[in-house]
């Protein structure tokens, strides 16, 4: 029997990549996807399509409100910010950033581990493209590593549930190459923080630019369809 | 104006007792309350309760599915353990475990504290009482606090968020005595696993053994009621 794996799926693709790498390891994918206030569902749904191209055990959507205590433009009824090109990021802490987000997904996710009996957690963070974010940096994944370590049975028996977060060092354009070479469907995938009322990606979100800019360095072409030309880099 | 502190209060007497103690040290008490699939309300009452008695700034009760993972007799549909003495209580993992149940809690609180600018957080866990459960131990909250000092916002400028446990080392009758000292009013709280209909506790769960035991070292009366005779130590 594969051992299990706990993969955290948002749909995007980044979370995508990872369920593939784990997969190409050998491990029975059990996914988890966060269903928490966001404006729309189409990234539930795309987590849905990757969990099945991925041959998923099972897949766990967990509804949390996380607008009961405000906080972050994801969440909050306030407008997306539009940036004009991608190098608006990472100047400081984004308007996007929901507070403690990674740490409340990973420590469900270790509940279902260790209810699962799974002995791995893949997490799709990324350290490069979202250097504000305080919960994707390297030093955030060690620290909740020990936590996990003391936090479950496992660590009392001396076992321990390991926490992969394995395109924490790539970029946008090294995770759409690592993904396409594992055969990812990036045709399924979702990424906009504010989709048009059809669903259609807006183009212009961080989110947006940050995707269309992976694929444009990748030298390759995004198969999602937009809501209007995208304002991508080479334009 | 008082610093703020975010106060895990499930109404039993632990969390009570810590709420007092944070109030005692001058915080403004925002209160954090999960319902999480109980097959009883009385908790999330009682919670409210004593949010008003340390006139808490506000109570936010997040709703939370950990069913969807399965795993513990709290969440599951299955019997709660009844047994003869709490001298049962200690040899293992118990069966009442919740896996991760007090790191999602503290990544909620976490977030929480971050939107609302609360430096401190408080939890009532407590490694005396609780052995078995690995989430209660002081190795996971001094691992949860050097999670927090990653994981968010006031990580990243210096600043950060103190976990405080201040039950950790004290037996339920301390905790009782502490609570008694800084004015607690018992009869609001709520302990028990598996109360009647009516609402009145069990007085058979190991959550009301332990507290029975505790009233009794303590030398004083519990002023709850209970649906029988309570089988104490001192029958």
């Amino acid at each position: 029997m594969d051992a299990k794996a706990v993969v955290l799926l948002s749909g995007g693709v980044d979370s995508a990549t990872t369920a593939a790498i784990a997969r190409a390891q050998g491990f029975e994918i059990h996914a988890l996807t966060f269903q928490y206030g966001q404006r729309h569902k189409a990234e539930v749904r795309a987590a849905g399509d990757v969990a099945r191209t991925v041959r998923a055990a099972q897949h766990v959507i967990q509804t949390i409100d996380l607008r009961a205590f405000g906080g972050s433009a994801l969440t909050d009824a306030i407008e997306v910010p539009k940036s004009a090109s991608v190098h608006g990021i990472g100047g400081g802490i984004p308007i996007t950033y929901v507070p403690a987000r990674n740490t409340i997904f990973l420590a469900f996710a270790l509940a279902y581990a260790e209810v699962t009996g799974a002995s791995d957690i893949f997490i799709g963070v990324n350290a490069v493209d979202y250097s504000g974010y305080p919960d994707c940096r390297p030093a955030f994944i060690a620290a909740f590593q020990r936590l996990a370590d003391v936090a479950t049975k496992a660590g009392v028996t001396g076992a321990s549930i390991k926490i992969h977060a394995p395109l924490i060092d790539m970029s946008k354009s090294e995770i759409i190459r690592e993904g396409t070479r594992l055969g990812v469907d990036f045709s399924i995938t979702h990424s906009c923080y504010d989709p048009a009322p059809d669903g259609l990606a807006c183009g212009r979100c961080d989110s947006c630019l940050l995707r269309l800019q992976g694929f444009f360095d990748a030298g390759l072409n995004d198969p999602i369809a937009y809501a209007q030309t995208p304002s991508g880099p080479e334009a």
